[in-house]
């Protein structure tokens, strides 16, 4: 596309290095942290100030040109892939802190603003902002808010959506919305909840209001070595029945305990069939009372345990955890990384039916995960290079999440639907929780021109595909042509 | 309004006991809890299954008949005030436990369960649900849904927002949705969270799953006197602001405290100008160090401060509270009660404000409220039978929920919008976010019969008050022609 009027308005309303075109300038933008979907931007534009961001929707309204918002690009299911003929409305420059309120426990920020910047921000008064994806160095709130990002403390801490109390968006059609605010609760339809998650298709954040913690006093990990895959699933069950919440509860089998201690040396035990780390959090005497708790629950389910003994011990016992996905490059050339939620009391028997499909298919997979909230992140390991291999590490993705969905889970936890789940959404809602959707969709932006043909599948693309799953016993992800 | 070929046709899905027509059979459904405002409805029915629901709203949608679903009818903004034209859905006939899931720590429940009654069948398993409105033993799940309720303990638990993860909704069209479930995460948009609070105009509510939790090992009560209202107001601050999240952080003002004692007689100062009551609850070391924690504070804001001796005596220090409203019929033939919610550390200011507004409109203000959330219940106390009263507390009402509004509050905490305040709704919002919760609406209820008339003010209605409301500087309640 090249359309030179849009384009000189745009340049009109942003600084000359706000606006870039060109091969060249644009390659950085093609793709977010789903690397196997690009496509190249017609225009990137990066404003710095909300009247920019207004006026450049306001150009693309009137030109019916349509919008991608995207953050710092770290997404992992394409989210925030550009569209050939659309501008990308790129938020990385708009990243100020605009306000730190100590009496209300509260930070205002621009949508760039980096998550772990936050808690960087008002750590000096003894805070921080719990919600901590992995890529926390790099993601921005905007996005957080996009994604509903979790990470390894939402079990305890909870998601995005419930630690962020305020928003402003802007709409494709030119409103401001000022949602939700300073205080718990907020009169009329819940139009903040509904921002959470929504991937950039009902409008843009431009302000993000979110909710600071105290740090804690005293934390702990433990970490429990078990003999059977099992024992370790239904150990998860028996802490959150026990009443005790952990900061994090993560789980690692055999394989991931293998490379990350290759990679990582964090003194796992290299034989067991799986590990579960527990980190706990609050009072010396609370910490102390539960980890107590929790070494008599993991020992009355077959597991050696061990406490960390200083706080370097925590962080070597961590470090092994956040090497997993990088440590999978030592066991195969490529891997897919799914991520499906299931109740936490279906943990054990969904493992073992992963473990069961991957025998039937031939394919090594790797289990990295949130236990504690049953957020799985089975990670399937494959080389690109031998062929129909990545087909078959596809099918068998598909088969993990609908694995997920039949234990009444869901097909994505924490990174989204994108353009990589719209064909698995049509395995986990029906035609009238679709149409909801889309009514939905269409009261924000009814002309369909924010974030174009991500997140709900149409109807007739779920119609095509259940014809097609009839026949081939698989949902294909047409995009993903080449991982 | 009589069609007695609708009549038939509700009669012929539904026994013969749930549907209720004529004076005497419906007068009981006249109005909820906020008793000012009444309408005969035209027919009540009373569904005992999912099905018959179903049906009833086939039939409506068939004959366009608006539809008012109730609950309890314990609501304090009228969002259940029947229609005379139109039906009155009563859930409370479905009110069955269908499963409580131990593993999960969730209960599956049927709208009409009450709120105390979760928790009453969970206890023996050391569990319950955590909002508890003051009407817990008579308000029920579909209701606590539809009015997004709070409670003593939201500060720290949440709305019910934060604790329901899974409803099944029917839609007036005639679709079910199926949305959340056991899983902290669920892809699409949140569907879940736009319905709470949403005053059955989206659908109706026939199946809601709450999380349990586990029943606190130990707790406490403090109670902190007051020479000062501003230091009560500041003292609330400076314990969130010290990491403390109490389960309860309640305050009375010295009106409260006076009619409070003199009904239930709970050991209060009855010449303290304000006490803050702090409950505080976790396992028994923390709770013992969070009481020494906010002992330091309140004193250091000049409060004298009692330790409840044991669980008697806590329990005699939450009866005044509990008795305070009944209690202001020893103050005034009749009260007025509000319900904003401003940031807390706005506390004090606002208080101030209200003292002032007192003075002015020559009313007398009782303030009894959850301060640890900023969600205040100021009481106006006034007498019907005088003439001009009522409109004047109607007008001093207005002025304390702008200033609410001016603070950067809202204009209902936990009561809902219903029909009550609808026109300070004009206050809170601008037209671009009114546009936009209609907009929200249509795409659940294209044809407004879901409720019609409540929580959303049209444009045209703010409209015409804002243009009152410049000539007589307030927003009447033009339903409230007698409270």
């Amino acid at each position: 596309m090249s359309n030179p009027k849009v384009l000189a308005r745009l340049r009109a309303v942003l600084p000359a290095a706000s606006v870039l075109t060109g091969e060249h300038a644009v390659r950085p933008f093609e793709t977010d942290g789903l690397t196997a979907i690009r496509e190249t931007p017609w225009v990137v534009v990066l404003p710095e100030t909300v009247d920019q961001v207004r006026a450049v929707l306001a150009i693309c309204r009137e030109h019916r040109v349509a919008v991608v918002t995207r953050g710092a690009g770290t997404g992992l299911s394409g989210g925030a892939r550009p569209l050939k003929d659309g501008v990308l409305l790129t938020l990385t420059k708009m990243n100020r802190i605009k306000e730190v309120d100590l009496d209300a426990c509260t930070a205002t920020l621009e949508p760039g603003v980096t998550n772990l910047a936050i808690s960087e921000a008002v750590r000096e008064h003894g805070l921080y902002y719990a919600p901590d994806p992995s890529s926390q160095l790099a993601c921005s709130i905007g996005g957080n808010v996009a994604e509903n990002s979790g990470g390894v403390h939402c079990l305890k801490y909870g998601l995005t959506v419930h630690n962020v109390i305020g928003l402003k968006v802007e709409t494709f059609e030119g409103d401001e919305l000022v949602l939700g605010g300073k205080t718990l609760e907020s009169p009329g339809l819940d139009l903040l909840a509904i921002m959470m998650g929504s991937e950039g298709m009902l409008g843009v954040v431009t302000e993000v209001t979110v909710k600071l913690l105290p740090l804690p006093v005293a934390k702990t990990v433990l970490l429990g070595s078990f003999g059977f895959l099992e024992d370790a699933g239904r150990a998860v069950g028996a802490i959150i029945a026990e009443g005790i919440i952990p900061a994090g509860l993560e789980m690692m089998d055999n394989p991931s305990i293998r490379a990350a201690e290759d990679f990582a040396d964090a003194g796992y035990p290299r034989e067991a069939a799986a590990i579960l780390l527990c980190e706990l959090d609050g009072t010396a005497e609370e910490v102390a009372a539960d980890a107590r708790r929790v070494q008599a629950v993991l020992t009355s389910h077959g597991a050696d345990v061990r406490l960390a003994t200083d706080a370097a011990d925590q962080e070597r016992l961590w470090k092994g955890r956040k090497a997993a996905f990088p440590a999978m490059g030592r066991l195969a050339p490529d891997y897919y990384c799914m991520d499906g939620t299931i109740p936490r009391a279906k943990l054990a028997e969904v493992l073992n039916g992963i473990g069961e499909l991957s025998e039937e298919f031939g394919l090594r997979v790797a289990n990295v995960f949130h236990a504690g909230d049953g957020n799985l992140h089975p990670l399937i390991l494959f080389d690109a290079n031998l062929p129909g291999q990545l087909e078959r590490a596809e099918d068998l993705g598909d088969r993990i999440l609908r694995l997920c969905v039949d234990a009444g889970g869901t097909v994505t936890g924490e990174h989204g639907v994108g353009v990589e789940k719209l064909n698995t959404m049509c395995v986990q809602f029906n035609d009238e929780e679709l149409t909801q959707f889309h009514a939905l969709k269409g009261a924000f932006d009814p002309d369909g021109l924010m974030n174009p043909g991500k997140a709900i599948p149409t109807l007739a693309r779920c119609s095509e595909l259940g014809g097609m799953r009839v026949h081939q016993g698989r949902v294909p992800h047409p995009e993903l042509e080449r991982f």
